[in-house]
């Protein structure tokens, strides 16, 4: 667990045919659940109203907005304590005794995603314990030249819009970096989602000897969603939340951000990228 | 309700000191409900396992993939049919009779998130009936010479990570292009939660009188999020959605996009930008 709101990483930075290692910086991502207290004095309830993906600070604040704009609190009076719940990734919103909580709004107005438990150690944990894939297949290896070109193919394969538009996009490369299969969406998960269930139908899964590029940054939810495909090589244009680094560091999977005018950082298992430390007079 | 990808838009299209119409590309953002129906010959059951909201195509590939990365389904042989149902936007996916589901993994491994209906008219219909602030006020207009400034002044407030970083950025600004409030978060949904939230706390509540501007894309929940907060004015440095901009046209908000480099295009409610026709010698 980590709750400031950024973090030191070591890693490995390529730019052209060279590499050295240097410290980057990571957002932190920590999922964070929020809870509502209410009901009279008799009769007091307790109820999770949401549990998201978030950044450690301001973390009341959260609770209070994210209350006031789903239409659950009217205003700030309503609410009688803010408090942590021991677990920093847990907030109880005390209201007070004569709100009305419209509880089949709350039913009907959150609609679910992707979680995974209230630390970014047991999401991690949570995830694992779903994969069911064979795992002993490892043989991927890319060149760093093959990878500086992928964002280029990607890009010119989208149908909408490119890469400054209003999708995201998602990529599946072999190790010669021919694009097998490429999906584009407004939400980020679900061009992934999109991406694998494709896979699904061509019986491609699971994608051992893949390589998936993704056109924005990288969050643990994709992270957790590649890993269930068995995806173990992630590039990103954007870069890694820092438990998008961690759970890639714990299933072995290569992740690499910042893919850009060629150069790339490198946040783990680099032993899977050769050629990196190719001369020029060999290009 | 769109299902197509994309769809075009007329805009107002502002650089330096001149503006023209202009034709823009939207990509279309509208939910998706995924129910799946499982269970013997003799008992079948259906539930709701998540809406989304996406870019329609690729939709049974949408549902495919969801199931089998959030560890629903372990392969697509499981699936004995995916059809719509009637509705576009609603798909039922239905399991073979041999398929064990876990339903309190399905409780358990999905959280909560801000919510809509089932096509982009009735959730913005569904934000409608919940706000209650007074729409009275309305007296906000901002010079396009000001709204040019706004980047650059987030970027420097933030403190973790530029825009090219890990976070996404929302800032609060009044008409005179002074920055008020800003936060950031790994999710943009978060960091404008935290921002209400840190408004209510200051009694700002409504914010008829100020700009909204926002690191990334605009889509539907963010412009809902700013509306329940009474916000007329929301900028993005990155694209709108089709259904953000469809209800920012619905409830009198002004939203621009693509606010870079003195240039930025109008997709609702010009009336609020003033000084568009400013000649380049009153500069």
């Amino acid at each position: 667990m980590n709750n400031s709101s950024s973090l030191t990483k070591e890693i490995i930075k390529i730019k052209g045919d060279i590499s050295y290692p240097a410290a980057d910086f990571l957002a932190t991502e920590e999922p964070l659940e929020i809870r509502i207290s209410f009901g009279n004095a008799r009769q007091r309830a307790q109820k999770n109203v949401s549990v998201t993906m978030r950044t450690p600070g301001n973390d009341f604040e959260l609770a209070t907005g994210f209350l006031f704009t789903e239409g659950i609190i009217k205003n700030v009076a309503e609410i009688q304590s803010i408090k942590h719940c021991n677990d920093e990734n847990v907030i109880i919103v005390e209201l007070k005794e004569d709100v009305e909580v419209e509880l089949n709004k709350l039913e009907r107005n959150f609609y679910t995603t992707s979680s995974c438990g209230v630390c970014g150690k047991s999401s991690i944990e949570a995830v694992k314990t779903i994969c069911r894939l064979d795992d002993s297949i490892d043989e991927l290896t890319i060149s760093s030249l093959v990878i500086y070109q992928l964002p280029d193919i990607l890009r010119s394969s989208q149908d909408v819009f490119d890469f400054t538009g209003g999708l995201h996009a998602c990529g599946l490369f072999n190790e010669s970096g021919e694009l097998l299969l490429s999906r584009e969406d407004v939400g980020r998960h679900n061009a992934l989602d999109k991406l694998i269930g494709a896979a699904l139908n061509k019986s491609m899964i699971p994608l051992h000897n893949h390589l998936l590029l993704l056109s924005g940054r990288a969050s643990f939810e994709l992270i957790q969603k590649a890993w269930m495909a068995g995806i173990k090589f992630i590039a990103a244009i954007g870069a890694p939340s820092s438990l998008a680094v961690q759970m890639a560091e714990e299933c072995d999977i290569t992740l690499i951000g910042f893919l850009r005018n060629k150069s790339f950082n490198i946040y783990s298992n680099a032993h899977r990228i050769i050629n990196i430390y190719e001369n020029s007079d060999k290009g």
